[in-house]
């Protein structure tokens, strides 16, 4: 596993495959913001690894980790794999994490397309097709969200008298999480672009801190106004005028608008919902669970390893260092996600348009993967 | 500044008079739960310095310090001092810190006292008195607010069946925070000891994280069962029936039932709202504000030093150090309290009982403050 420290100032995609090595490569976002490392994702393992460490995160992300890994799975097994060899590790690879529906179905798919064919070459051919067109989507759908979300920014900017408009979002659901663009960051890139006066609360986002380390440094490269603050601070700003609007991403939404997300997510939607503000969920349909009905009893919430909250990680003397904070003795409990209840949430921003978190107007946007849905239902 | 390090295990408090030496002594509780240092507050900037940068804190604590403080203050500038230079010494002393209501009050009603006496030596026996009277009745207070928490805790303990009864709190409103039981913890103590299966969720309370590293270190201590949880978490928890109550302590609570706590406090009290668990704000009535009406617009709301956020604090190879975890380009904001509306909170546990958070009610518990009140009013 190669890991090469890069100081680009380009423009980075956070998994891409290397024509020039033939590698799978990504930006290993463990080490973000104080140093930006590549990591070659060169074997079955290392695809597994960088989905539980999170090397790679966030929901349309690790779906097109999890295609790569089956094109990484067929080459790695070769030519004389059986078709069940190759299931059980993709399997393998698809159940590494619980929550985003995402990777499930992009291992899935592929999977589903790679045996259409018989022959090691195409197989191999067709996986990486596959992830390379789900990343093309992805992206697609991430720029279709900044589109229709702009409306929504541009009216509040528009009725403040074009003030600052001061959006408050949750964890990292940026280009880091996706491909480009990002899903909750379209909308404010979007707006930047469009010359709307724009400023970012960034939550940290106890307990790995993707939003300290990856949201703040995706905006800060991208030269969006923004200010780090505690996740325990959003309802105070919102109690003080603070915050216009709430824009978070999502690892699994319920055709019914339930919504899944980074753990705290829920504490934020009752406050705006207290506070009379708008909380939007930007979301590629490739992140709706078309089966699950109460995503609150339904939705599997992922449990990490305790020593992600009892170790913080940070720079200290040049150097990424764990800090231990509790004593060491006391147990400690990581709950990863929680789900917001439709009921709490304003609008889903997706690559088809806005919508209310309910049922019917999401079957109304997307009517095709309802009906299919309702098919499978019966 | 003396300081010392311990291994006690013996019952401990917070800041005491060393008769020995002469010497107000504090637990410099920065350091836990790692070290338990011991640090002599022998001059006023030592005092303020110990205030600020919460050596001790917590608002019945750091109004018996604030009281000492005029000890000292009286002591250092000598029997040659003006009441004019004690009492702007002593005003820098009280506004240290903007929020507690304690630390005012202990101030201004040891200097009240002080001035009845004309000696050095008796100014000097009245605030030292003044200091130690203060602590001996935030210490009745907190055993009393365990006794009158007592009752909440066995009945939902008997409607369980006598199985574990889950109590989420927030930062640290324990001894460390008061001198003796606490303030949010005296009624968990109080149940344990009468033989009670209680289990406390700890929020680790970033920024300072004093949930984490005092609050944990504290219920270990007494061997109380306990789990340390992101602040993000206990929403999630709430939803899944794994919270029967919260209980926190509060740094000022209007006489209408407001209530300014830990940053964060708000967001626990809006989950526990959403899905009807008690919220309960445990504190001895001098932290009633009788003059403030609204809480959210009326009570001064620290910020605090961005560096705060920046750094966290924790052990690295035995040594405590601070780790950067933004960009450090990054701005970052750091409010130290929120106001949760009177609203959201089902009762308050004050030394004299429990009642709703209304001024009627708080007026009926405290009847001759309430009247005092009212005369200062008209």
């Amino acid at each position: 596993m190669a890991r090469t420290m890069t100081s680009t100032s380009e423009k980075m995609i956070p998994i891409w495959f290397d024509e020039l090595t033939g590698k799978v490569k990504a930006i290993d976002q463990r080490e973000l913001p104080h140093r930006l490392v590549i990591i070659d994702l060169d074997s079955v393992e290392t695809i597994i690894m960088a989905i539980q460490q999170m090397v790679v995160r966030g929901a349309p992300l690790i779906g097109v980790t999890g295609a790569y890994g089956v094109y990484v799975a067929i080459r790695d097994l070769g030519p004389s794999a059986s078709d069940a060899e190759i299931t059980a590790t993709c399997h393998a690879i698809r159940d590494t994490r619980p929550t985003a529906v995402n990777l499930a179905f992009a291992v899935d798919n592929s999977l589903t397309e790679v045996f259409t064919a018989n022959s090691f070459e195409a197989r191999l051919a067709i996986a990486r097709q596959a992830a390379e067109k789900l990343a093309a989507e992805e992206t697609e759908n991430c720029k279709m969200i900044g589109r229709h979300g702009l409306p929504l920014i541009e009216s509040i900017f528009n009725q403040k008298g074009q003030k600052t408009v001061n959006i408050l979002t949750h964890c990292n659901a940026g280009w880091l999480a996706c491909i480009e663009y990002g899903t909750a960051t379209a909308p404010i890139y979007t707006a930047a672009e469009a010359g709307i006066d724009v400023h970012v609360w960034v939550d940290e986002t106890r307990p790995l801190n993707q939003g300290a380390r990856l949201t703040a440094w995706e905006l800060g490269r991208q030269e969006i106004k923004h200010t780090v603050i505690a996740d325990n601070t959003g309802g105070h700003l919102m109690q003080h005028d603070m915050v216009d609007m709430v824009i978070v991403g999502t690892d699994r939404t319920t055709h019914t608008g339930d919504v899944a997300n980074k753990i705290g997510t829920y504490l934020k939607a009752l406050a705006a919902w207290d506070n009379r503000i708008p909380f939007y969920v930007a979301l590629p349909s490739t992140t709706f669970d078309w089966k699950i009905k109460n995503g609150i009893s339904g939705i599997p919430i992922e449990k990490r390893d305790p020593e992600e909250i009892r170790y913080i990680q940070g720079l200290y003397h040049e150097k990424i260092v764990n800090v231990l904070v509790p004593p060491v003795e006391s147990p400690v409990a990581n709950y990863a996600f929680d789900v917001t209840p439709a009921r709490l949430v304003t609008g889903l921003i997706t690559e088809r348009g806005v919508c209310r978190a309910k049922a019917e107007d999401i079957a109304r946007l997307f009517p095709e993967r309802a009906a299919a849905n309702r098919m499978h239902a019966t």
